[in-house]
């Protein structure tokens, strides 16, 4: 008995030619059987899923791969996958180019002499990128959990207060809260430094009418959340309300334009339109969105040139902003699950500008 | 001017018959010029080294890298670099052959026609496992924020308390003295749990005379710690009192066979011997340790059949542990400096056990 995931992927085994595939990528190895440990291939073929690990994961795979047939490999696990290959007879192997190392490429390669070796690009990223009914509800309950953090969180931002302590506190309440730790580090970036779009907590101390970037996202059964705030420690001055009104109409406008069927570009289009006519177009020096899902990046990407068409299922970030050195920054971030006629919002947390 | 640790490897590329070096392990890029980005390529001849990455990057590499040439991508890092090669047409060129993705080593052999491409294996890592003066000063101070952390947490361990509670814990000490975060996944295992040599924390409740198996490491200034203390919670039954007995005899005696010259594998043999004689062998089912630096896991594997010789620089830990379903499991793990005559054990924390 076959899950719905392998099967998807089975029916794309004969179209490519190949007998088997072989999954390197741990989180596509997660995805298709469950299982979390740290060292794993999995040889997938029309017939049957076979997962290969080490002895340290002996009782793990047990109890957390369900549906395939688990072999702990004594040695290297690649030496086990290539004995069944042999042991099949199989000829015709798909591997994954992007998630293989040269080295994996390689050991194959000269172990399985007379077999075709075909490297596919990103075919379980792409099926990732549209997410099933569990997948949607963990997903809601990861961004659920985050939001929840963030209340909680914003008590806690005060003057006199340093970015570092901030970012520990955001991400202690993710554990005990029931979350498995924080799904990328946690970003807090007040006043000037709100300005640098990746920048790092600091020793720098939080200031009265600062504003706060705020960025964390918790894991949840493995599912990545994702969400940014900034919120003002005080008055803003109306330059920088008026930044914060441009990236919230941007964001409002981005998500506006979501459905399935567009080019992701679209959405990134429509975000960076809104900001130009603010005279910020400079200032927005990233994309607008990425999925999320069991990793914090994943397809598809909503940037300039992307030419992905959304579809039902899919759940991406949108997050346009505006940094403006000497000011500040302000970037807002929902995820949303795109549907068939629009899409829904799944971060619940107000946008309107928050004065601590 | 050419950093001491560029200097040492560009010694290796003559003799490895190339001009150049492509660097495209993070950790490795890291060691060698500074820069934490998460996006970066290292061309290093033996005149210069240039480090690609994209414009989020742009600030943090001018300020990170110090003694290499930063340049920019406007698009893929990787097109960069061979727009760079072909400039300064070099024709013989090394990857990783360990940390090369498939992916950007066939983007190579397509982009860069004509020129021979020749895998390098680990040549980073095995100069990376023998630690210089600045590293071995990192890894100190790692280790000694590690113990504070331990000492922090145990008033903490009370029966009643949830595994994940304990873990979430310390991994807020660790933030909250001043390190980036954990290096990785907290182990709290308490009671029969402490069985499972890779147990993951439950919300298990601490119960009265358990066994709590902790094993935490933090990174500091980039550098990992590593230790395991187990601790009773209470009286223990003369049973599980042999068991501590016998891996702190085994994890002693390790530590007194390390010093320069002699082959991994002995080290890890004076464990096994040790939990031998005490009937435990079949209950040690890892290997003895493993290096620490920028990475959690480096070189060298203290492990069965691991041939390569302990050299003065290095820094290991020595981890022995038995396991016995049914009664708990004991694991003492320490980080060691080795020397030419011995060992300095960097861990200071006490290893006789402690009743809470």
């Amino acid at each position: 008995m076959i899950s719905p995931r392998l099967a998807r992927l089975v029916e794309h085994l004969a179209p490519a030619k190949v007998q088997a595939l072989i999954v390197s990528g741990l989180p596509n190895v997660r995805y298709l059987t469950g299982f979390t440990g740290s060292n794993a291939l999995l040889l997938v073929t029309s017939e049957e899923a076979v997962l290969f690990t080490d002895g340290r994961y002996k009782t793990q795979a047990a109890q957390e791969a369900q549906g395939v047939k688990v072999l702990v490999a004594r040695g290297a696990v690649v030496r086990a996958l290539m004995g069944s290959v042999k042991r099949r007879r199989l000829r015709r192997l798909a591997f994954e180019r992007n998630r293989a190392t040269f080295d994996l490429y390689r050991t194959l390669r000269e172990g399985l002499a007379g077999c075709w070796l075909k490297p596919l690009s990103s075919l379980l990223e792409k099926l990732r990128a549209v997410k099933d009914a569990p997948e949607i509800a963990a997903l809601r309950r990861s961004v659920e959990l985050n939001s929840r953090v963030f209340e909680a969180a914003l008590p806690r931002l005060r003057p006199g207060r340093r970015e570092t302590d901030v970012a520990a506190e955001i991400e202690h309440l993710m554990r005990r809260k029931g979350g498995q730790g924080p799904a990328f580090d946690t970003i807090v970036a007040a006043g000037q430094r709100s300005a640098l779009p990746h920048a790092r907590p600091t020793h720098n101390l939080l200031r009265k009418n600062d504003l706060v970037l705020l960025d964390h996202g918790v894991i949840l059964d493995g599912y990545a959340s994702d969400m940014t705030r900034t919120v003002a420690l005080g008055n803003l001055d109306s330059d920088r309300r008026r930044l914060y009104g441009a990236v919230l109409e941007a964001q409002l406008a981005a998500i506006a334009v979501v459905r399935a069927g567009i080019p992701a570009r679209q959405v990134d289009q429509q975000a960076r339109s809104v900001l130009e006519k603010h005279g910020l177009k400079e200032s927005f020096v990233h994309s607008t969105g990425h999925g999320v899902g069991l990793e914090i990046h994943e397809r598809p990407r909503l940037g300039r040139g992307e030419r992905t068409r959304l579809q039902a299922g899919m759940v991406v970030t949108i997050e346009p902003g505006a940094y403006v050195e000497g000011l500040g920054g302000v970037r807002i971030e929902d995820m949303v699950l795109v549907t068939a006629n629009g899409c829904e919002v799944l971060t619940r947390t107000p946008k309107d500008l928050r004065v601590l």
